[in-house]
């Protein structure tokens, strides 16, 4: 699905100005944030007033996709054509300093901008809501009940082209002063991951519905990164 | 710090219009929902164009402190009183119908509108910056260098006020069609959980350095909370 070796071009608005070091422009490292992360921040303006909304997302190719009812003010207000700024945030640590000051944490992070499209067809929509789906329990499109028509037509999905994104990311320890290192204070990461926690059936299930492997050993972040990466 | 029983009322932008049963407007739990999270969504328009920055903060009774360098975009821009919205979002699981449609997250988001005004004095300066280590490991404060006054001097601190602000919560199983609870499909919830892994010791630590207990008993989220809570 990743293009390898495939750079995006910075722009006015996705060059990163403040320490540029940490900037990446190249899609498979803003691809492998967006799958991970989970939950993306939409960000809009109406008549300078800013919103931002969590919400579920998904990717196929070079394309964001986001759903939800067309009652919905992010997506009426996003299908108009506005610009939108869409960002995705994994925190991996805290990185504890000996100074107060110099303490930060360790991210990942992308910023997307562009105008979102609706998307018609329900040849894409059916395409873009199993990417919802297999974006949050890999697997799951084929375990379950497959949207119908009615479904998809009561479905506003939208389209986000991936063509203006960078990836922000800080890893490693802290930056103290040289003067500080002298300190007897402990400096560090406490690195953070996302853990599944053992799966809670829902109480009305029906006796023969066994947990799926895909819910049972449930992963997210690196490790699970590493290991599909090796399937 | 909270101010228990304390509503906020609802304005224009804070209603929960969409799923108002999800809303909530206590001080209590909005205040609970930012000090468990450690990443803000911070949301602005500069002539129509969204921006939304990924940033750390710090609470300090009901106002919310944002920091960084004088040269920060960011900073720059909200200094000027332009408005704001701030997004905190703690994803508590994964919800899965049994159908792809139905398909939810259990999370507790928080959204604050306001405009930022400039800490200039060095005591509530250093007021918010001890929040800001706090919150990210609580009793940190007292173990490093303090901020010396150049380090105040040199930091931007802006100041946003909790007075217009709703938290939202989805919590509980799946909600599915009613013909669909007979499938022989599995459904719950996968519940998520920030964990800290063990410390990384910072290479040029100091022989002398032991790890404090505030790190080395590191905990995040609803179990830690509740710990707290009990002492």
């Amino acid at each position: 699905m990743t293009q390898s070796n495939s750079h995006l071009q910075p722009t006015a608005r996705t060059q990163i100005k403040r320490l540029p070091k940490r900037g990446h422009y190249e899609t498979e490292r803003i691809y492998q944030i967006l799958d991970e992360a989970l939950i993306a921040q939409v960000g809009f303006a109406l008549e300078g007033q800013p919103y931002v909304i969590p919400t579920a997302y998904g990717r196929v190719g070079d394309r964001l996709y986001l759903h939800g009812s067309p009652a919905s003010r992010m997506l009426r207000s996003l299908q108009a054509g506005i610009e939108v700024c869409v960002t995705v945030t994994l925190l991996d640590g805290l990185v504890l300093a000996r100074s107060a000051f110099h303490h930060s944490m360790n991210y990942r992070s992308v910023v997307v901008f562009g105008t979102a499209t609706v998307v018609e067809s329900l040849v894409e929509k059916e395409a873009a809501l199993k990417a919802f789906t297999e974006h949050v329990v890999p697997g799951r499109w084929d375990e379950v009940r497959s949207p119908t028509k009615a479904e998809l037509q009561g479905t506003l999905v939208l389209s986000l082209p991936l063509s203006e994104a960078s990836a922000k990311v800080r890893t490693g320890p802290p930056i103290d002063d040289a003067a500080d290192y002298g300190l007897s204070v402990w400096a560090g990461e406490i690195p953070l991951r996302v853990m599944a926690q053992p799966p809670i059936s829902d109480p009305q299930l029906s006796t023969d519905s066994a947990t799926p492997d895909s819910v049972q050993n449930y992963q997210r972040g690196k490790s699970a990164a590493d290991k599909n990466a090796a399937l």
